[in-house]
């Protein structure tokens, strides 16, 4: 694998980060092991049931990050030495030596193909998939979902806000309410990839070659006399790069002592680039703010909002003629609000037999919507070139026929004909091939974010309304959904047997 | 400062995090600088304004790692390098090379003191304060936001499950849904802290000395032709460590299929320890299956529960009379469902003048409550030994009378007198001194926790219900109230007269 090639957005962890998973990976990966089972090939695939934020559309995100995750996988002595001392219920050992061997010992073989990072994705569908022996692609379960889930939901989170304000830009400023430091760093990334502007957060700066911004906060303005003074400091202090938060005291009163240095400021042959609201009614506020700038010659002065946004105020806000041309937003970003996490899940599909033959493997539910779907797994695109027409799910055994009909994964009755005169795109990728990264498929986050920004020109406008959107078309190819039914009738068949 | 002495909650990092922090920091320390101020004295101050979740209480958390984020605070040359290629509007560098030298050369000098991990807090009350050169104090201010808000958040949520489960252990699982590799660790710390029995995520166990568990998942079982040749697969490799997860098909059939393996296990000289439940409905399965193991003979054997639990789920399922006695939380515990963070918010309190003297400072805001309070802060928690009586937030510069009166901060008319024959105890305590740690005040989790425990206990049983739970008092001592008063009125009179 070619380091070089690879962004190491991983760089501020020092050494492996193998022991980030559940303990049941490993104490599976002990009984697969002892079973004789451990080198048996099997298949995952990871995909969710729903989009977040009751949305459209989702963007994946995570996949350079977990390349640098993957890069580094090894156990070392220090995990081995705390993975011995762990004991069961009778005191003993948990893991017997001789296993621990075999971890130091292994090296990632596994085959993982994924949709580029940035891409519009869709429910049910694999947004990656691991083959490879039985207790590495399940080891990996948690790592994957870790990285992919949070950062696929920060980025269409992301996506949602930039579609909002209609190109203004947004600076992600949620450093101070993420979830410890690489919830932060990882929100930063993925804010990024789905159309953010910049960040606040210096390291995520110097990390990922994101934009950074920032000017001063309300404590610059109380550690001076008066809020002019403060204006005054700052703007001979760094010159270019004013924007003042003019809401410590009194709004439209701050708006009044950045004009008077905005003027100074032009005496020195600099600009006053913005004003900030940080609270009150933004929409009131802007335009008062708005007119007073324009009044005094500021025409080219930014009015940038702050507080509490997400991407239902800012369409709030603007329905409302908010002259706001700059945005920040932070909490409601990088925490995910309302939903907090993605429910990507990370299923064994397929599992070869002692001769060698891929068995499909299904997962029951009292609920359809949760009945896992067999096979080795990929998803084809159908588009008409710009815009994108349905997505169907379809097993790699058996590859589709060249009129593909695909049925509905909750509602079999609805169902629908993909002519074979349409062009299509198959969405997994190689992205590690016998445990070697391809490092196409690591690029820049220029590149995903390139992609996120192509992917939504071709949705339908329809999808990315906020309230109740229209539902994109994705389904099981018929022999696939075949199948699935097969299999959940002989499982619960078997079942009324017992 | 003595490193041996201390956790190192942040093992997993290389080198220095001084770029964790917004970018206004840095563009106001250079500010502070370029105006001959960086060296003002200013006093900083951690609140927050309501409690999460609306609960009746708030655990502070996130001192320990704070801790190790100040150990190595300092620029290293990259952090430099890159400061120095960030240009502002006119092309020209954002920092002159002389401040960046400054940043290089200076170490942390600030006085820190703070409320004991794991202490039991709540709205408008001071759990930490920073008095030192205001840059440091400045740019501290994102870092420790981060990283207090998140731990306190979800030592809260793991306090308010622990309730909720009326001691029943709760083994916190949120790893592949937490916000990234820090997410998740600080998710598993806090969460032990809080009063979690254990996590699932192995690297927290390695680093903060959490114990683990595990057993096996859904894949595990579809991995084998039936459920009962995996159970008695997992039984011979795993003897010691069996808890049988029983609703991959079905569940009751699983059950049985647990209890065939777990009379296995006995002639072995094993015991089954439990069978897991992670679907469908928990209150009728859980007494089915208890009723089931017992009736086998499987007393002891524990009846365990996940699938998106929380709280109220919690007491739901106790009310209804559920024989669950161990629970696995996952996503809603570790992303803070649902509020998804804690407001905590930093702000400039005092500052001393050019003569030394401490100046008080208000931020001003149309929101009663968003008025900031003036002062070197102290708060002091009033007992009668066992049971906590009110708080109240004082300034140190003017010590409360004897008997002491406080007032509510967001409706005066609302006052108590705390007499001077009560016991009480001052909670913030020097943590660190002129850039030095405390020791004392960085201890393990284990003492957290144990904080947490006793706490906890020292509350009235109504503060700790989870609908509309009763509001513990904590008020302005009376002098700090009418400084606070008068601060806003001359704020506000100022602004008529302009």
């Amino acid at each position: 694998m070619n380091g070089s090639r690879v962004e190491d957005a991983l760089q501020v962890y020092s050494g492996s980060l193998a022991l980030l998973t559940d303990l049941y990976q490993l104490t599976m990966a002990h009984g697969y092991w002892r079973a004789g089972m451990a080198e048996r090939e099997a298949c995952f695939t990871l995909s969710f049931r729903q989009h977040p934020f009751n949305g459209g559309y989702t963007i994946a995100c995570g996949q350079g990050t977990l390349s640098s995750y993957l890069q580094r996988f090894r156990f070392e002595v220090s995990d081995l030495d705390y993975l011995a001392s762990l004991t069961g219920r009778d005191g003993k050992a948990l893991f017997e030596d001789d296993f621990l061997r075999y971890l130091e010992q292994s090296e990632l073989r596994c085959d993982i193909d994924a949709v580029d990072e940035g891409t519009v994705v869709f429910p049910h569908e694999p947004l990656l998939r691991v083959r490879g022996p039985i207790w590495q692609a399940q080891i990996l379960e948690t790592p994957i979902l870790n990285i992919v889930n949070f950062q696929t939901l920060i980025a269409t989170k992301a996506a949602r806000v930039c579609e909002a304000t209609g190109g203004g830009p947004v600076l992600e400023f949620g450093l101070r309410r993420a979830h410890g430091i690489d919830g932060a760093l990882a929100a930063s990334r993925a804010a990024y990839v789905g159309g953010c502007a910049g960040t606040s957060n210096v390291l995520a700066g110097k990390l990922y070659g994101i934009p950074v911004r920032g000017t001063h906060a309300h404590s610059w303005v109380m550690s001076f006399d008066s809020e002019l003074e403060a204006f005054k400091t700052y703007a001979a202090a760094m010159p270019n790069n004013c924007v003042f938060l003019v809401d410590t005291y009194d709004t439209l009163e701050g708006v009044r002592n950045a004009i008077v240095v905005g003027r100074w400021l032009r005496e020195q042959g600099q600009e006053l680039l913005g004003i900030r609201l940080d609270s009150g009614d933004l929409a009131y506020l802007s335009i008062e703010a708005r007119r007073m700038l324009d009044k005094a010659g500021f025409n080219h002065c930014v009015v940038f909002a702050s507080n509490d946004l997400d991407e239902w105020i800012i369409e709030s806000l603007k329905k409302q003629g908010a002259t706001i041309a700059a945005w920040g937003v932070g909490t409601k970003l990088v925490t995910g609000h309302e939903d907090g996490a993605l429910g990507g899940i990370y299923k064994i599909t397929a599992i070869r037999d002692a001769h060698g033959r891929w068995q499909d493997r299904i997962k029951l539910s009292e609920q359809a919507v949760k009945v896992s779907t067999p096979g080795v797994l990929q998803v084809r695109r159908f588009h008409d070139g710009g815009r994108l027409i349905a997505d169907a799910v379809f097993n790699e055994n058996h590859q589709p026929d060249a009129d593909c009909i695909i049925v509905d994964p909750v509602d079999h009755t609805r169902r629908r004909r993909l002519s074979a005169s349409l062009e299509y795109v198959d969405l997994l990728q190689p992205y590690m091939t016998k445990g070697e990264l391809r490092a196409t498929h690591c690029a820049s986050i220029e590149h995903a974010r390139k992609r996120v920004k192509d992917g939504l020109a071709a949705l339908h406008s329809t999808l990315k309304r906020l309230t109740y959107p229209h539902i994109y078309p994705v389904g099981l190819e018929r022999g696939l959904h075949e199948l699935k039914t097969r299999l959940i009738l002989e499982a619960r068949s078997g079942m009324d047997e017992r």
